[in-house]
Parts: C-alpha cells; structure tokens; sequence
C-alpha cells in the first residue's frame, strides 16, 4: 500500500542536476547525468520516480535493517516530534527516549560496555570515539599515548579525522587527510594473501603486523586500534577465522584500546544486535554503532564505552573535567524515540533469529555465482556479501578501471529489477534483513544474468578475451 | 495539548546517571547529578518530567526557531518515513524531499550559492565546507593554498576538524586538537577593546589583525577564513559595524575563500533565512547551515557552494573526479521533508517578519538589565542576546569561576519558571522565534530577578563585596 504521489520526474531531475550535491559522485557526468531518484518504498522493494519497482539488494546503503514502510517508526517519530521535539542534552540534560535508549542498548552490548554517547550517525560516532581516546590518555597523564592504528581498505566515516583513519585508496585523490598518528597496517584480506600460503599462515601474518606496528611505535605511543569486525565498505573482507580475536587479546597485551566499529556489521546484519562478542568473542573497550541502529530512518549514531574506562573519569578525578565534544542533534528525542520503535521490531519480530537463519542460504546462495568466469571472490557473511569481478581467475587480476564493471552489473540488474551496490569492480550485496527465501532466490538470479551479460558484452566490444 | 504521558522520574534519573554520556558535563558530579530531564513542550515552552512549566529561552540549543509542537513536521516526518524512509544519495541517486529542498533553499542563498552538499548537523556542514575547500584546491593544483584562518571564540563545530578551528579556550583542556594549518586570530568584541579606543579604530584593527595573517602566512598559502557573522557560542560577540563586509573585501582581495558559518544566524534569528548579504552585505563562497534549518526536530545539516566555485568542477576537467566526502544520511529524505515542513511554516508565518518587528524589542529588554551592578554588557541582536555578569563594572572583571555565575542563574531562573543558558558568566538568550512580546516581558523579568538574587546570595555569601 503506497501513498499515491505523482512527481514530475524530468522537473525533479533538472533540480538535482542544479541544485544537489551528491556525495562520492563523477563530478564531470553530474551536469549531463540522468539521475535514479527513489521515490517510495515497501518491504524489500523501492520505486523509482518512473514507478519502476526494484528488490533492494543495498538495503538503503547497509542500514535499512527492518525493511521499508515501516509504519510504527513513523509513528513513533511522530508522536515524539509532537510531545518533544527536541532539547539540548548538554550538561545533565535529558530526554526520555534518549534515556531509555541507552539503557536499552546496554542490554545488548558485550561486556561492561554501558555507557552511551549518541551522535547523528556513524561518522561523528568513530570522529567522537577518536577523540575520547584522545582525551582519556590525557586525562590520564598519557600525553604521548595518542597513535592510532588502522588498515588499508577500512571505512570508518567521512569527517577529516575518520576519514583519515578509513583506508580505501579510492577515497584519497585530492582530500586531504591527518597522518601525524594514523598509521596503516594491511588488510587481511584472504583472497589477496600469497599464493600457497595456508589460511592459518596468513592470520599469524595478519596479527604479527600489528603486533610490529605497536612494537614499531611502542607501546606506549599506540592509543588504540580500530577495526570493522568484517570490513565492510572496503570490499567485505571476512579476516581469517581467529584474527578478531588474536588481534584483541594484542591489544590487551600493550594496553592499546580496542575500538569495534559496528556501523556495518551491528543490528542484525551478522545476526546479533552487535557481533563483536556473539560472533567473534571480543569485548572492545568502545562500541560503534549507527545505520541498523535506526534502520536509516533517521539519523543516529552511537560510541558506547567500557565502564572500565568511563568509570574512571567520573569519581572525584573528574571533578571540573569536561569531555568537550559533542552534537547539538546528540540523544536527539526524535532518534531515539525512532531507534527504539526499530528494537521493539527487532525483538518481537526476532530479526536476528531470522538472519541467523536465512543468511547462510542468501550467503551460499551468492556463493554459488563463482563459477561465472568473471566472478573471482564471493565472500562476506548473512546478510553482507560481496562478489568480486576478475578478467583473469587464475590470477585474481582487476579489471581495468575503463570496463567499468561494477556500474555496468549495476545498470543490468537496475533493468532488470534488481538495486545491487557497485564499487569498482566489486558488486555488494546488503539488503534489508527482512528478505525472505523467493527474493534472495530473485536477487541471486538477476544478479547471475547481469553478470553474465555484462561478461557477453565485453567479449563483444573486444575487451575479454 | 500535551499528550498524557507519566515518566517514573527517579526510574529515567538513575538510567540517565548510568547510561547516557552528555556532552559537555563536568564528569565528577555526574554519578551524583539530578538531571533535568526534559519531557513535553508546547510553542515557547518545555515542561520536565516532573510537569514544571518553563519558557524556553535557549531555543533547545539556538535551534527551535519555530517553536515547539509542530504537528505539520511531525506529520511531514511520518509521511515521509511511510513512504520512503531513506535511499542512498551516493552517485547520481536521489530522492524527491532532498532534491525539492535543495532547490527551494537557492532561492534564499546569496549571490550565486545555488549548490547545496546536505549533512548532518553543523559539525559535518563546517567538516565537509574544510574538506571541500582543500579537494577544491587541490583539484586545481593549488597544493600549498591550504591555511584555514579563524577567530579564538569562534565555534564551528565539535568533529576534531571543526573543533580544530573553533576557539573556545575552555573547549580545549585534555582534547587533541590539529593545529598545522589552522591559524587564529582575536576575536573582535568590542566590550574587550582597550579602553579609550573608538569602535571604528578597534574595526580598523580588527580587519588588520585579518590582513596581516594572510600576509604573514602568504596569500598563496591561505585557503579560507571561515566566520560567524556573529560569534554565537564564543558569547554572542557582535563584531564592529562594517567588519563582516570588510574582512569579507581583504578575502576577495588575496583570493582566500569566504566560508561564512550561519549554523546559528540563519534561518530567522536575524530575521532573515541568511543574514550574510540581507544583515552583513557579503557573499560568503561557502554558507553552512544547520539547527533552524529543522527547528532542531530532526537532524540535518548543509553546506552550500557557490557556482562559481562549483562549476570549474562539474565540466569536462571533473571527468573521473570524486570529493570523496559524504555522509549515509546526506541528503536524508525524512531529514528534508521536515526541513521543507519547517520551511512552509517560516514562509506561511512569516516568521522572519516576526523577528525583524520583535527581536529589536527583545534585545531592548534585555539591555535594561544593564543597570544592575553585576552585568558588565548586554549584546547580540533580535533573538540572540547574551547577558555578561562581571565582578567589578568598571574594569570588567570576570567573576571568579568558583562563584558560578551563569549556574547560579540557571538555576534560579528554572525554579521561576525560566530557561536560560549558562556559559561560565555568561547567560544567552536565543529564545524560539515565535515567542511573544508578554513571554519576553516574562523572560526578562524572570532573568532580572534571578541576576539579583545570585548578587545578593553572592554578597550574603562573603564573595561579592
């Protein structure tokens, strides 16, 4: 049941192209581009202005967890922007479904971490965690203790500080980023490790790096490492199995804080609301969350400390200091009225159960599409996968960057009714939790067809050969 | 017509004491506070969840310009969030509440400023303005051009970027801060100009201290000054008449980027959707935007990019080229109807209007209060006034901060019935803009009361003499 809106889609179309600016756009294409504009949506599906309905095989962009349509968040908003639609949080101001929120979400997080800091989404959840790292160690008298580690490949956010912790080669032509204590180690990316070498080989490899980075920079300069417990906007890349939990008991070894960012991985999308002790047995000192948190409803995003750490700020020590950060929208009522209408979802529905349940079929599923020729690597987890493309499966080699494989599967399966994400010449596969056995069987084939077609039209033009 | 909701008070206390982080609290008195917790509110007011009824004099946080309980927003929200609660904005895809706003937004925006980059607050507006200043620079092989020039007492923003080029000196003990390319120079307040100098001779020096930095770093090394037109969190600081025009000419002058911050004077606390040319007569390159953008009701930020920036990107040499800056929730469609909802009220109530007729009256009130020996200066303009207390008029002393001025204050004009927002010995004043002359009346009775009983208790105290 949708509302019946009529746009007029060329009108909307020239207005994008005057007036909006995209984000992680061609900037050379915008002026002549013909825009998707998505215009309704409902279950697993989204409409495009032209009425053309499409399987959401992005589920928004990872974070439309509880599908779309969902008329009790709506009215949960609502209701709250009526009663109270906002009031600042600094000091000891508060908000109910602020309030509420945070002890609800400590239900769920692992370990002694319950204390919450809300932000207005993943971003500003990793920018706010950086700089609490920052600020523990000085509060601490650990003034040099400030180097944070990363790896190559990871997504942690768009502000200049986490972008600058965030690895993607992609994103580094022209910005600008901090390197003075941001230092990267390599992905453990299973796919790419040296030919022969074992699984279990490539993990002791994957951890020792760290371990000489903290070695390298001592100890007592390294604040913390920050992970994506599967990297997710880099490409999913699953680490080999151990390496979540190697790498944390490294970094308890050095007093290094762990940082899980679970932006991607938490609300479902593994099956747990957050993966980092249910599936990979961690217990990090600081939690971070957003998308799922809401299921993209409204922007919110979450740090959530140890009370190991934060107990230590709020005895008589504290006295007088201030963690000066923070968001005018930070425990917006709105957003959290709306995160928690998205667990009362998530609880009644079992959402999680249901992943747990029908991810390995949508995972396997995928998996089944590598014996298409151009299909190298089908990887990921439920409800994250990740197909990377080849033009030569023997040697795992990239495609050139001209074929522009990922926007041409994209186009495919956009015909063909099917929204899958492209990034180079990786297609990712991340849909509303809600799918059900028919649609992934849908996305599975469409996405098949659409791979080999593009294949067909390569060989065609004369660049496969 | 508050909706009837019963809250357990001391229930919501001990969760907010356990699990909630708040921005900016003095961390030792945490574990023992009694939060004011913040639960309905209707026009002009708040009521806490004990049913206390109190004129809202911050404006939540300078931000509910449209006052509370807004159905049509809320409605708006909801509407949308049926309909299509979020699709990614990333490449060319887009949604119609975020194209429309953007469109109806340019015909507000000075100039040329017809591009607009939606984020998620102020924070991300200012990050994502930074960035795109150096993306912008680097882009045309200007690698060295990239010294951002700001004031101490500015606020831009609490990412560490945006933070970085604020000034607040309170706002810096114990957090890490990039102090590389960020430059700045002092405020220009005239109530701290050296006794004895006219208020033309310390513009005239105000827009020097601006000229000389770009000389000293070199105008070929100075990529922006960014600026408040008024600084808002820095105390409400009104510069010197003419200085926004002046130091805007030196910008234009050395090709440095004018990045004018209205997070808080726009949308109608000037009386006007932006204040940069219809109050201050300049052109900014760049506009940020957030707060009154929603009237706070759901987070959303913007930064908006004159074409003739814009457009040496999007032609032929842009092929290829990505500002690899964004956020998941730019552009948020849910986000953007209530802006548009919001935006429908100020043109429909003219709420501007409002302003312009009643914010003079306001600042008028309050700078009666003058006359009490403890407030050393009363400034700002229409509905952003800032009250300073001082120990000793005549050398405008600041009081001491154990005294507790601006706490003191707070809390006195809460038991009567007032909020208004303390800052060390300041007391601001940003009302929601739909307030009336007998609730300004009220207000400022209220805070005189208050002002003097602090005074007297100050004197009983043996502090005051």
């Amino acid at each position: 049941m949708l509302p019946n809106v009529a746009f007029d889609a060329a009108d909307l179309a020239a207005k994008d192209r005057a007036h909006l600016i995209h984000p992680w756009v061609d900037l050379g294409l915008t002026k002549d581009a013909d825009p998707l504009i998505v215009s309704a949506a409902e279950g697993a599906y989204v409409y495009n202005v032209h009425g053309q309905k499409m399987l959401d095989g992005i589920g928004g962009m990872w974070c439309v967890n509880a599908g779309y349509g969902r008329g009790e968040i709506a009215d949960a908003m609502a209701e709250q922007a009526r009663r109270m639609a906002y009031f600042s949080p600094f000091g000891m101001i508060g908000n109910p479904p602020a309030i509420e929120f945070a002890a609800r979400l400590t239900q769920y997080t692992p370990g002694d971490l319950k204390h919450v800091f809300f932000t207005t989404g993943g971003s500003t959840a990793v920018d706010s965690a950086l700089r609490f790292v920052h600020f523990f160690n000085n509060f601490h008298g650990r003034k040099q203790k400030k180097h944070i580690i990363t790896r190559e490949y990871a997504y942690h956010g768009s502000t200049y500080l986490t972008a600058s912790v965030s690895g993607k080669p992609a994103d580094r032509g022209n910005m600008d980023l901090e390197t003075g204590f941001i230092h990267h180690i390599a992905p453990p990316n299973p796919y790419r490790r040296p030919e022969g070498m074992s699984i279990e080989a490539f993990c002791d490899a994957k951890v020792k790096d760290l371990e000489d980075k903290i070695l390298e920079l001592g100890p007592d300069k390294v604040a913390a490492f920050i992970a994506e417990p599967l990297l997710a906007s880099g490409g999913v890349i699953v680490p080999p199995p151990g390496y979540q939990r190697r790498t944390w008991e490294i970094c308890r070894k050095y007093d290094v804080l762990y940082i899980s960012d679970e932006v991607v991985t938490g609300f479902g999308r593994l099956g747990h609301i957050f993966a980092s002790k249910e599936v990979f047995d961690i217990e990090p000192d600081i939690i971070t969350s957003a998308k799922g948190l809401t299921s993209g409803y409204i922007p919110l995003g979450a740090m959530i400390v140890s009370d190991r750490l934060y107990s230590t700020l709020t005895d008589k020590a504290g006295r007088g200091q201030v963690f000066a950060n923070g968001y005018t929208y930070s425990a917006h009522p709105v957003s959290c009225a709306a995160g928690m209408a998205n667990l009362d979802i998530f609880e009644r529905e079992d959402i999680c159960g249901h992943v747990r349940k029908t991810g390995p079929y949508f995972h396997q599923r995928l998996t089944e599409l590598a014996d298409i020729d151009m299909v190298g690597d089908v990887r990921g987890s439920h409800f994250m996968v990740c197909v990377e493309c080849t033009s030569d499966k023997k040697n795992k080699t990239v495609p050139p960057a001209e074929w522009n494989v990922g926007k041409r599967i994209f186009e495919k399966c956009q015909e063909k009714g099917l929204l899958a994400r492209p990034m180079g010449h990786l297609v990712v596969m991340s849909p509303p939790l809600i799918i059900n056995r028919a649609q992934i069987d849908t996305s599975v084939d469409i996405l098949r067809q659409g791979i080999i077609e593009v294949m067909d039209d390569l060989k065609r033009e004369g660049l496969w050969k």
